[in-house]
This record gives C-alpha cells, structure tokens and sequence, in this order.
C-alpha cells in the first residue's frame, strides 16, 4: 500500500533530489544534471522514470553497479559527430550531459550528434527533447535497453523495448514530442491485467514459445510484441543499431541486466541527434509553419465528439504548467526515502 | 490480365529506363538519375515502385503536373545542413540528387542532412539507403505522401502513409536497411481482399466515421490504421515535420493528390541525413560489430522451426543478387509501354 501522496513545489523536489543524489555520493554539479531529467519526468506525469528512480539507482551505486563519480569524456570525432563515454554513471547525468554538448556542436554545423557508451538507464526520452526544443532544437533520442521483445519469428529475447522519441520546437513552449517504446503494451500493464486475472488484446505478447497468447501468465514468461509486427522489430533493431552499435556501447545480449547483474556497469548506448532551426528559417516563419500544422490536426473532426484530435506531448506539457503552478504530487514514502539518502551526504 | 514477365537483363533495363525517361522530355543525365533509383527498386522486387512509375511519371509530365527540365537547387544553409528545391522535378531525380549532395556534405563533418521541397513520389527508400550504406554512411530517409490517415481518434484523412527507412552498412554488402510505409497494411492488400470478396483483419483499417471495420469495402471508404494505434500516428507526423514542414514543402493536407490533381505540383517533402560511419571507427572495427550483430539476431531460436529469423533488408538483398545474375522480370505489357515512350525521343 502508498502512503497518500504529497505535494511539493518544483525547487523543493530539485532541492531534495539533488542532496538525495549527492548523499549517493554524486557531486553537486553532476546531482545537478541528472535532477533536472528526473524532476522534469514528474512534471510530465512520467512518475515511473522520475525521481522514483532514485533509490533503485541509489542501489546500484551502493554495490558499485554505477560509478557515483564518472569522468565523462566527449570526443569530437569530426565537427558534428561526438562519441561520449559515460564511465558508467547514472543515466540521466551521462544523457544530459551528452545532450549539452551535443547542443553545442549543432549550434556550430547546424545539426550534430553524439554517440554515448558506458552509460545506464537514462529515464524517459522526453525531458531531453523538451531541454533541446526550448532551446530551439529538432531532436531524435534513443536509448537501447535489457532485451525483452524477441525478434519477429523468433523465441528468444535478444531486443530491448528501445525507446526512440522525436521532438520539434513549437510556438510558446508548445513543442512536438514524441516518446514512444517500441512495444504495444509496457510490461507492467500486462502485470496489472494477470494481479486482475483479466485477459490481455491480442497482438499484446506471445508466450514463451514465440506464439500469440491473450494469458497474461504465460505472457510474462514470454515476449513483448513490437508495434506493427515486423515494422516495429526492424525500429527496435534500428534504435539498437544507432544507440548501441555505433556508439560502441553493448547491444542485444550484450546489455547487462540491472535485474540479474545490478553490481555490473550495463553499459547501454544512447543517440542524440540534434537540428538548429534557427538554420532552415527565421524562429516567426517556423512558428508560423507549426502554428499551421498543429492547427490542421486540431481541427480533425473526432471519431468520439467528446475526444479531440490531440499531438504527441500535450498531455505532458499540460501537466508540466499545472505543476508548475500547483507543485508536483510525491508519495510520502518516496519522500522518505529521498530523505534518508539526503541525509547520508549531510552526516 | 497481365502478359508474361520477359527477363531483362540490369543493364538493358536500364537503357530503356533511361530512354523512356528521355523520351518524357528528360535530359540524360537526370534521367540516368532517377533510373538508377527505379531500377534497384526493381532489383529489390519492389516492382509496384520501380520502372512501372514511369508511365504514370509520364502521364504528369505530359500534362505539366511535374517539370520534365528541372533546375534543383542545393543551399548550404549550415556546414551539415542543406535545403533543397526541387523545382517539381520527377521524384527520384530529386531525390538521387539531394542524397548524392547529402553524402558529400557527411563526408565533410561527419553527418549532414538534406531537406527536400518541391519534389514528388520519390520511390521507395531502400534504393537511397542502399547507396549511402554502399559509400559507408548509415542513414536515415524519409519522405511525405498524399493524405490517407486519419490522425488518431479522428474521421478525416490528414496524414501521408508517409514512408521512412533506415540504413546501417554491413559486411560484404550485407547492409540493414529497414523501409517501412506507417499503416498496418498497405491499401493495396484491401483492394485485393474486397476483389477476393473475404474480410480483413482488425486493426487495419476504419469505416469513413473512424470506427473500427473488418469490412474491405467500408475500410476502402474510411481510413488506413497506423501501426501501434497512437505510436505511429506520432511516427506519421514526425516524418510531415522532418521531411514536410522543416524543409519547407507542403505537408498534411496541403500536399497535392496526384490522382485528383495530376496537372499540379505535389510539392511533397523528403528528408535524408546521413552518418559517415568511418568517421566512428575503422570499417574493420564497424564491420565485426555488424556480424557479431547479425549473428545474434539469426541464431535466435525460431518460433516456427521453417522459417529462420531474419533481418530488414536481406529479402531485398537476396533479389538484388539474383537478379543482378539471372535478369530482372518485366511485364511485357509494361515493357513495350517503355519502348514506345522511348520511341518518342528517338523521333
């Protein structure tokens, strides 16, 4: 059972999170980075990859899974290529600062990239587009990650549910993003409908045996099933090929579980490819434009009247300005916890 | 009916292309363009997308729908940025040549993008994939299409079953290359099973309301369903953003039909950004990577004992060697519709 959740303004949840982070051993500056994804992830609503995270990384860190203390590098490889190796430290720190420099080389060729390895769990993709789209940034991150889905036709997990997210600046702040996992259904809802003994759609997983199952018993001793069938298996081998492959991380059966080894570095890849468009056209024609496109879709007559058209990231840049008004709600025991870490960098 | 397929060899296909493309009012050198496209496609046995475009090509050229004498122009915008116009040239000759500028721009920084206007139906996108990945860039291409999607939750038709495609170089010519239109299925197979008189499966399609059908003849009145439902809606508007709206093409439903206004410019949009794979590691180095990929990928046990898994791209793969060696087979029908638009520059 939760405690009743609480709230808290955003400068208090940064604050706490940061000391939560520093009291796992990360310096100040680095608490930093990896707090400003975390807590951007819970102004989205995506509590599951925000600072709920914290503990489970805090575990990995005390056990030496994940180096609390990474020197990153970055190498500039060519003027818009960066090849980044994270030192294993914890995802949205190595991701952030990844993005960071990114940034900085596409601001100088007009679109660049940085290839990261050595890296973990970086949370959700969008905090990372939204960073980059304010800062006038067309984006596309990926992450690969522990296998779950096996490859079409096959029966054997051997590809992560890779995240892959797209963003583009709009109009005051009302930024495209995108932030899709390459399965149907997440794992967990497939757990929510066995603890309900309801049957899952098909097309949701198969069992063990590679074949379609609507049990969701079975399917959690089987596989995820991408979107689209072959479709989403030859995108889930993409964002593998991108993320992890070219960046030199680990990929396929090569990623360590966190689960199985949380004392081994994973080692996952990422990919930040970033678009100044600024470049294509002056920020009033782009807004126009996108003012444009946004308004088409709006105006897509409904198949439910009482649902409207929406786009990729309204529901998250909804709930970014009402907590940010309102402040974020945070489980009291979470909280706790948050606590507790805080106070081992204060003692 | 159609009449037997004649077996051609590459290079006599590639003659006529050419000549039927010079016949329609092409120069040489754009039409050798855009035949190198056409043809691959039909070395992969995409035949609904190779020379049999060209009557259709012709048709519009005809009438003054694209422009058989286009001047394409290239703007370096950024080091990695280039912004091409199209001139409403025939769309595999815009295509070929914003890629062939594309690859030289990468081969200066690393990666480099085009953003394509002004162009129309640019092919498939395995034949630009495979290009890149033969020069040693991985790539990343798409293009916008005429509306036949509705956006998610609506009943009109206001996105592109907008195509895009992946290319990562292999060993040996054993190149990934993942080319995907965003529907579940293609139009075409509903035709076919309205033609067959049988249902189609869930989830392919919509009545004209946006509702749920099983019915070929309701769904060649409604809408075609993107992959993952609300996941490649998102997909279909990345692609209007990245290759529509960014490079200053049309896009959603200001894209022209070319069956409802074949005398007009569609102005569609593509999109191609490329990564010079030699600049993250020796070709050595990248190719052991790629096999030990494939390698895993191939040696998952299959969920049906006869039907290996296996990776995107390597159908195509298998054809085009085949063909290469034994000839490609044309329609006859389709042949002498070649030879006679051929005739007419030769007169």
């Amino acid at each position: 059972m939760e405690d009743k959740a609480q709230t808290m303004s955003v400068g208090a949840l940064e604050n706490l999170a940061r000391r939560a982070l520093e009291g796992l051993g990360l310096s100040a500056a680095d608490a930093d980075k990896a707090t400003s994804i975390l807590v951007l992830a819970d102004l989205f609503g995506i509590t599951t990859h925000g600072v709920s995270r914290i503990p489970s990384y805090g575990e990995r860190l005390t056990i030496g899974g994940i180096n609390p203390k990474p020197h990153i590098t970055i190498e500039a490889v060519a003027p818009s290529i960066l090849m980044v190796d994270g030192d294993n430290g914890v995802g949205p720190l190595v991701g952030r600062h990844a993005l960071d420099h990114a940034m900085e080389a596409a601001r100088e060729t007009g679109m660049a990239a940085a290839f990261v390895k050595g890296s973990n769990h970086f949370g959700p993709v969008s905090p990372y587009s939204w960073i980059a789209a304010e800062a006038g940034f067309a984006s596309m991150i990926a992450s690969n990650a522990t296998t779950t889905i096996a490859p079409w036709g096959g029966r054997d997990a051997r590809l992560g549910n890779n995240p892959v997210g797209f963003g583009v600046p709009g109009v005051d702040g009302r930024h495209f993003m995108l932030d899709m996992a390459i399965s149907v259904a997440a794992r967990a809802k497939i757990r929510r409908a066995h603890e309900r003994g309801e049957s899952i759609p098909e097309g949701w997983a198969t069992d063990a045996e590679g074949l379609p199952t609507t049990d969701p018993a079975e399917a959690l001793k089987g596989f995820l099933l991408p979107i689209g069938g072959h479709k989403g298996y030859g995108l889930a081998l993409m964002v593998d090929l991108f993320a992890g492959l070219l960046s030199g991380a680990s990929f396929l059966t090569h990623v360590r579980s966190w689960v199985d080894d949380p004392d081994k570095p994973q080692d996952l890849g990422h990919f930040f490819l970033l678009i100044d468009v600024k470049r294509l056209r002056k920020p009033e024609a782009h807004g126009a434009l996108m003012d444009d496109f946004t308004g088409i879709i709006h105006a897509t007559p409904p198949a439910d009247p009482k649902a409207p058209v929406i786009l990729p990231g309204e529901i998250e840049l909804e709930k970014l300005h009402r907590q940010r008004a309102a402040g974020i709600a945070i489980d009291a025991r979470l909280r706790r916890e948050l606590e507790a870490l805080a106070a081992r960098g204060a003692s």
